[in-house]
């Protein structure tokens, strides 16, 4: 049975881990037979957004205890995570990966990402394990792999990928339902509500791509 | 095109709606090709439950606004629910149902049902439309119609079972991959995370009563 980890950044399109995209991956990775660990790094949230009104307000939530109402309190710190435990690892999206795994939105080419997050995918990197990246993370991996040239998609969006490309990434265009893949770096990406207007087209760019790492 | 309302009591399994039933409700309901909307109480969590944890507080979050997590925004208060407007209507389970949509988690069979949700129920029972409720939700269900027998099920747990019949419901022992049909009130239920152990399972039943519910 493969032992899959799952990274979340909270819980909460706006700021924290998409939803959708985390029980998706999980169900993905369940379907595949797969043993799933979820992660998150124990630090406070960037922010805390109304999900009603849009309004947002500085601290008062966890990341990690946000992100354990998604795995149901089966959930570990980033920080035990160890590389050499797991066949795979994906990140899902939402405004958290780009907030609170790394300052992406607030920062663009210019910003910094977590260190118990650039560890564990230096750590997958370094081990040749698979590594996917959903939605909007694959800014983590421009910035942690850009260096290596990693190739990966966000979609079809022009300044975004413009930024993902200063950070030292091959940005590809991709279909929803389909994947990017980076043979050398063993690193996925999928667009998945970059471009998603539905769970269904949702599902089949993340089942595709999970279906391919884990195999 | 099929338009169905989702029910959600909050965001997470403790206090909240159980967010892998919301979502594989969704998943379902948008493979069935359904257009779905989210609705919920405009009122405060009964707590807040550290989901890392398991402490609990009083106070402090809404369930309408800590559900629009999991609708990405898009949901209304349940007082706007217009039966009339509506092919169907499901509600998801976690501690949230039965905190927040009604108080069986603290009262058992002296539970009380919010009057919004009670309308609910009752407008689409009136109009004879198919509802259904997932994992412990059922008790609703059994509150606002065991005065007219309601047939119903979740699981197997044995004394959930006979505190939902001293309300007056007939219960049905399901299996986590099938659902139980009230054919003359229009009642679905499925068992969901009471028996369910990975969302492979979760979905099996999920999908086969929003299948048959939405035919």
């Amino acid at each position: 049975m493969k032992k899959v980890a799952i990274v979340l950044s909270g819980c909460g399109v706006y700021d924290g881990a998409e939803i959708h995209e985390a029980v998706m991956l999980l169900y993905a990775c369940q379907k595949e037979g797969a043993e799933v660990s979820f992660f998150a790094p124990d630090i406070e949230q960037a922010d805390v957004v109304n999900h009603l009104d849009g309004s947002s307000a500085k601290g008062g939530r966890s990341v990690l205890v946000e992100a354990a109402r998604i795995a149901r309190g089966n959930i570990a710190p980033l920080s035990e995570f160890d590389p050499a435990r797991f066949d795979a690892m994906f990140f899902a999206g939402g405004f958290g990966a780009a907030k609170n795994l790394c300052t992406f939105a607030f920062d663009g080419d210019g910003c910094s990402v977590n260190p118990d997050v650039e560890r564990a995918v230096l750590g997958m990197a370094d081990l040749g394990k698979p590594q996917g990246f959903v939605c909007i993370s694959p800014a983590i991996a421009a910035r942690v792999l850009g260096g290596r040239g990693v190739r990966l998609t966000i979609g079809t969006d022009a300044s975004t990928a413009s930024a993902l490309e200063k950070m030292g990434a091959k940005h590809v265009n991709c279909a929803v339902d389909d994947y990017c893949f980076d043979e050398k770096l063993n690193v996925y990406s999928t667009p998945a509500y970059m471009l998603a207007s539905n769970t269904v087209e949702l599902f089949s760019g993340i089942f595709k791509m999970v279906s391919a790492a884990l195999k």
